[in-house]
This record gives C-alpha cells, structure tokens and sequence, in this order.
C-alpha cells in the first residue's frame, strides 16, 4: 500500500481489498492526506487479529507518532510492526519477486517517491525439447537462469535452444507530491508505469510552483524524459470540477495517458 | 461537538453539518474509535480559512500529537487552537447560555463524560400587562431575572403579575465508554437526556466488566440511578447485527429508551 489518507479503510472495505493482503506500507511524506488513515489501519489490523509481520517505510518522525497513539491508548499490536526509516534514497525492499526504492522528491516537506521493479522473470524450460537433448530435470533450475547446458561429451547446448524467455518484468513508479523536478527522471528511466501528481492545469503553474506542486504539461515532461511507457496523473486539486482538461493537455504532450480515478484498477 | 472518529468530516458532509458552528470539541478518551478524526478535522477547518476560535477540550496527552502532526507537516492553523486540558472534575465551560461540567468515568483508560446544562432561561415580559402598570421598557431586563417592579408611589407590582415562565433549561449527559459505575449517578442526577454505552447484552456482564464496558441493564440502572428523563444507548459491540435485544433489555428495566441510530437527531 502506497500512502494511506484519512479514510483507507472505508475504502478498502467498499472496494473488497483485505487488509491481510498488506505486508508492507509505503508514506511518502507526513502531510494528513497521505497518512491520517493509517494509525487506524493498524490498531484495526490489530482488533482483527493480524499476526503476520507488517513493514512501515516512512518518514521517521511517524514512529514517534504510531509508538504515543499506542501507548496513550495502552494498545499492544497482536503483529510485529517493523518500522523502516526513510533516510536515503536506494534499496528498501528486496523480496523474491519485487525490489522497491526510494527516491527524494521536492516537496513543502521531506517527501519521497518509490520505484517498484519485478525482479527478472526466469526463462520457461522447454520440456519437451529439453528431453530430446537428454537434460537431466535437475539442471531445469540453471537452464531458467539462462545458463547454456554441457553433456558428458562436451556438446554445449545453448540455452535458447530449449527456454524461451520469461515474460518481461515490469516496474512502477509514485513520484507522490512534487514541485516539476527533472532529476526524477534518471531515477526511474524506463518505467512502464508512472504515477506522477497533477494538482493543477498548466495556466497555474505560478501557483503549483509555489506550492510544490506539477502541472499537467509537467507530468507530461518527466514521462517524456523518464522515457515511460504510460503515464497515470492524479492530485487534481478540488477546484476543479471536471478532469477532462487534466487528460487534454497532458495527453496533448505524452500521448499514453490515464486519469488516476478513484476505485479503478490499472493493470501494468 | 463530542469525540471524532475517522471519518467524521466525511459524516458531517453526508449528514450536512457546518464545520464553522463547531467551536469547542470535547474528547473522552483517547482510544482511536474516539479521535483518530480530530487532526484531519483541525486541519480541515485550515484548510477552509477558519479565522474563529476552537476549544479543544481533551485529555492532556492530546495537545503532544496534535503539535508534533502539525509541525511535521509544517502547518500553521489559519485560527487560534485552545488546548484545555481535562484534568479535575468540575466546570469545563461556562457561557451565555450553556454550561459544561466534566466528570470521571471508569474505563481502560483515563475516560471523560460530559454534562451539558442550559443557563436558566429568562421569565417572558407580558408587554401588554406591564404596560397597564406603566413600566418602563428600561426595567424589562430584571422583569426577565424574576424581580419585582415597586413604582413612583412605592407600589410593588409582583414579577409573576407581568412575566411568564421561560422554558426549562435542559440537559445532557455523555457518559462515553465506562464500566458499570454508580457513581455516575450522583454527577448527572436528574439528566434530561443520558447517553450511556452498551457494548453487550446482559448476559456479557463478565466480558463487559473485563472490558470496561457495560451492559442494557447496566445502562438502564444508571438511567435509573440519576433519575434521568430519557435514555440514549449505543457502542453496540460490532458482533451483533441485529440490535432490537439492546432496545428491549434496556427498555424493559427504564422503558424511556431509545438507540442512538447513525445520522439520527435527538431533540431534548
């Protein structure tokens, strides 16, 4: 879970995502609409019974918070919480399938973006082909590796010849709440999908600027730059009414444009 | 306004409330279900340029959240925020035309309930009969305080010849989560409107005792005790769906019951 405003909860509910699902939580920065909803999140997670370990990755002053709100309400969490400091940019997670980093953003306050990469899928052995060449089943776990094969007679087998390649694996990038910043784009060169805020059309960008804050054409620069393959804008500030400009004018500039709206799934 | 939930700004625009008439806030125990939608609420009102005063009165472990929330979102409110912190029993509030007395409750927790009495209401000028007694408009104010009117030649007309009573002044006691406690009773005597919780049933006396929580017949009993004119129950426990037992446990010992129904308004 990327951020977590006030609220997360009666969402997740009306959306059916369940809670157990979490196993880590991502803030970006402490202003109240990335995070009032999570002190709650976690002492519900806790009503339900939650033994899974949850990890926390934030700004550090949020520990101070979350450890008084427990202890003024003499609440002990029936999980583990491993609260994971945000300091600097790089590594966060490391897991079998997805490697995160973080990576600084320009904001009012210290805020952060996040990288999501699936780590390198495994190339599909071949069965079939694979006998043919009499491989051993025991060498399947280096042929997925790429790994070429050499039979007792020294015959190599190239790898291609009995794997084809795994399905691409794929990354995503929340650049939160940022003033337009062109260093972002190194930080997530490639990405298939970027999640970058548009608070404001870009008549305002006086205004987004003093508010570190984007604009649409902005978003639309950094997917260019970042050389992304979709761009998803969101944060549309609540003086407006009606999103189709935020589309036209971003769109007019980085075509593969989405609306981020409320409830929707997008699939990368 | 007592207690704030998360999502109470969202109840609020759903049920049409003006957060500009809230101006004080009173907060019973800091136990989430109680307050985790204070800081967005606080904010909120920034938000709107809020430039009245807002009371906070709260127990004092509150003020340390709410200051270190809005530093580290380097907010500064756009009105002044009074911290009063609940600390003896005794009178919180005391205005023209209400006052608000705090009083102990016995929970998990350091736990408030809360006592809100109208100002005695001024008597009603007759204006037709205290001008057959050639009053004067000036002396209209004490005939409103009850006093009698003595003319030039030293007759005393008596205040009741010319006034009406005013209409009672009522009354309203939150007793916000507590075990079973008599001592309440004392500290609400004659209550026109008592809320009182009942998490359980009767027959989870026990696991309401173990629980600082109370029971329909526990509530009723307190109803009964402060000799209050009506009863309002709620914090059903979320394991029951359906809640007619609460109402005809409750109603069966203090028949002048009522549930506290989400959205609901209770005219005392």
């Amino acid at each position: 879970m990327i951020d977590c405003g006030e609220g997360t909860q009666m969402q997740l509910s009306k959306y059916k995502i369940k809670r157990s699902k979490i196993n880590h939580i991502f803030i970006s920065h402490l202003h109240g609409d990335h995070y009032f909803g999570l002190i709650g999140l976690l002492t519900s997670m806790s009503l339900l019974n939650r033994t899974q370990d949850l990890h926390l990755h934030a700004p550090p002053e949020l520990e101070q918070l979350i450890r008084l709100q427990l202890n003024f309400a003499a609440t002990h969490l029936s999980y583990t919480l491993h609260f994971h400091p945000l300091e600097n940019e790089g590594l966060i997670v490391d897991e079998k399938k997805i490697m995160v980093r973080c990576f600084k953003v320009q904001h009012r306050i210290a805020c952060w973006g996040f990288f999501f990469q699936e780590k390198r899928n495994l190339r599909k052995v071949n069965a079939e082909r694979a006998k043919i060449y009499e491989i051993p089943a025991a060498f399947y776990e280096k042929l997925q590796q790429g790994f070429d094969y050499a039979n007792k007679k020294g015959t190599i087998v190239p790898n291609e010849e009995v794997t084809i390649p795994g399905a691409r694996s794929k990354s995503y990038a929340y650049c939160a709440d940022t003033i337009y910043d062109e260093n972002i784009c190194e930080k997530i060169k490639g990405v298939d999908l970027l999640y970058h805020e548009t608070t404001y059309l870009k008549d305002l960008h006086e205004r987004a600027a003093a508010r570190y804050h984007s604009t649409t054409i902005q978003a639309a620069a950094i997917a260019q730059g970042a050389e992304a393959k979709r761009l998803l804008i969101g944060h549309f500030s609540s003086k407006y009414e009606n999103l189709d400009e935020f589309l036209s004018e971003t769109s007019g500039i980085f075509e593969n444009t989405e609306l981020a709206i409320q409830g929707s799934c997008y699939i990368i």
